[in-house]
């Protein structure tokens, strides 16, 4: 008697077996080619805004205590190792088809322009914004940039989103947290939300370092980056959205948050169930029509770059769904090889797999399906590959 | 044919199938007794403290900003909804048997005696220790208290544990996170290490409000308290210590922490990855011997407090190992009856249930073990019960 050879794989990673068979799935004969990978948090930069921000930093640097390895502005790019793949298209293309990427949603990396004073932040926006589109058709099918925002003028903010998705067509927004400080629940911020909902498009909050006023015991021991002062930014910012009533206003308004969540889900119960316990601690509790966790479940997709760690993947999809949680590399400041081998490895059904790696993102992003028969090019890395050092140069 | 009713038990909560399958493993005719049940992280106060605090903060509360519910002082305890049970015994020691709580790890309350002057704080947690003792003895086989400490004087610190351990029969020390704004890393606290690695208990970093360094955008919402920033604070603070290199220093000591970890085992992966990839923003990183999670695997512990959530405690046996992961309430604070609930509610394998309930925490605070049948008294509440309202009284 035959065994169909993908009922059994289907079967043993339903059971949460087998590590690595997804690596022969993925291989299997019975498909006309490899699963379909869209990376949904692929940081890029333009050379004018590396120069303007290394310029601003030399000049104002004080302003942005966060950024302490910037006061002297960015090194050479030869000697920043992260710097030419953040601005070297043809470089990017070649590594995803090395890594067996099709397709990148692409962010302004992080602090983006919000550093910049309004007048500058806003003509920086509309060339990061133009450029990016260039480069999409450039590389028909491999892109997807979101709108690069300045939210230190947010009107002209929201009439950008606007620009960038009726003109330039893209499929949302990016924000990299603070801003000068300030968070987006202050609603003067507000027109951006009101665009992006009148726009049916996302907002990607991203992190950067935390902000000033909560940035000097993160200054330690590198703390205030990727470490976990990324996640301390953003995962604050994200519950006071909630908590301001932002998703009470615009009932339509989605949000994206990389890094899983930023650590929410991991706390959504004990969130609800402070949030019930000290409503004389919550002066807006009275207002808010839902608990903290039923608008995050409802507003929020998040994505594994720099966390394709197989249980807290497995863990989110547990707790929010399988259609909310989307693969991501974090390209150049991750080792993306070593990265789609982790996510290739995760333990998951072919169903849900196909939502993770592309189904999601085409939802969320609205980005074209392929059919699998286009997708024929390099196999993927091989899982269990060591992870590299420091750079992904 | 008959069948194993424990076996078919135990083989349904191997597959992870059975929420609800414990309460009737847990009532099952073939035990003695039901499971004992050990709260590790309880909290409690003494009238002198309560008092104490609110004179400190009457005249100094500036000095505390995190604390602006608490400027004119604690309301009075009948209108303070959690004080009485803090303080009464009775009260507790019936809450435990209605609740099925066999014996509580006490802690004192958060900020607890740091915020006072070195000789007050010194003087407040002798007697906050003595009068933890003397309950102690009152209930025989209830209570293991810590020792409360105040680390504004660290040597006399050290030697109140040494006092408490040698002298009271302590189990370990306590102290809720930051004192004054200052981090436990900072060497002139290490006395409080040696002695605890010396005499052989842990010490519990408890939570508290963040830093004042840390707090403003934590202030509003009421993300300042267990909703948010109390993992905000203590998972940096723990985290410092191991980057510090508190844990190279001191090869055998132990740290529990409570709420699962304070966020850090869902980003245990991303921790280490990025302190690989980020050398330059690691001063110490060269000097540190091992890898972030290694410290974090070895030296630490969790406890449940707050958090008795299914997946996320699930997730940290899964990534920590069972024998790392303690039940705890956080009475007064929690819902107890309806925290057991939910802790018996999670789908465990027997033995997995034993070492979740009693068994690590025999272990981690040297708690005398006691046979199944010394445990007899009333039932589990049910699960499923709903969570009850802001109070516990």
């Amino acid at each position: 008697m035959l065994i169909d050879r993908r009922s059994l794989l289907t079967t043993m990673l339903a059971a949460g077996a087998a590590v690595g068979a997804n690596q022969a799935l993925d291989a299997a004969p019975c498909t006309s080619g490899r699963i379909r990978r869209i990376a949904t948090e692929e940081g890029f930069a333009i050379p004018e805004l590396i120069e303007a921000v290394s310029r601003y930093m030399r000049a104002h640097g004080d302003q942005e205590p966060g950024l302490p390895e910037l006061r002297n502005g960015f090194p050479p790019l030869e000697r920043f190792p992260w710097g030419p793949p953040l601005i070297d298209f043809e470089r990017r293309i070649a590594d995803m088809d090395r890594d067996g990427i099709d397709h990148a949603v692409l962010l302004v990396m992080s602090p983006g322009i919000q550093i910049f004073e309004p007048a500058e932040g806003l003509e920086l926006a509309r060339l990061v914004n133009d450029r990016a589109a260039e480069v999409a058709r450039r590389y028909p099918g491999r892109f997807t940039p979101l709108a690069a925002l300045a939210p230190q003028a947010p009107e002209a903010a929201a009439q950008e989103l606007e620009r960038a998705v009726r003109s330039l067509g893209m499929k949302g927004g990016i924000i990299n947290s603070h801003t000068k400080g300030e968070y987006l629940d202050d609603r003067r911020f507000w027109p951006i939300f009101a665009a992006a909902q009148a726009l049916e498009v996302p907002i990607y909050l991203h992190p950067r370092e935390p902000s000033p006023r909560m940035l000097a015991p993160y200054l330690d021991f590198g703390l205030s980056g990727a470490m976990w002062g990324y996640a301390a930014e953003t995962g604050l910012h994200a519950l006071r959205l909630i908590l301001a009533g932002v998703f009470d206003e615009f009932p339509r308004l989605r949000l994206v948050l990389g890094h899983l969540g930023e650590g929410i889900p991991y706390y959504l119960d004990r969130i609800d169930n402070r949030y019930r316990a000290q409503p004389r601690l919550v002066p807006t509790s009275s207002q808010l029509q839902r608990l903290p966790s039923e608008y995050f479940r409802e507003h929020f997709w998040i994505t594994s770059s720099g966390a394709n760690w197989a249980p807290a993947v497995r863990f989110c999809q547990q707790v929010l769904g399988v259609d909310r949680v989307l693969f991501a590399v974090d390209y150049p400041f991750e080792d993306q090889p070593a990265t789609v081998a982790q996510a290739m490895a995760i333990p998951m059904p072919a169903t849900e797999q196909e939502s993770f790696f592309h189904g999601n993102a085409e939802r969320v992003f609205g980005i074209a399906p392929v059919t699998r028969t286009r997708l024929a090019g390099p196999a993927p890395p091989r899982p269990g590959s060591p992870r590299r050092g420091a750079t992904a140069a």
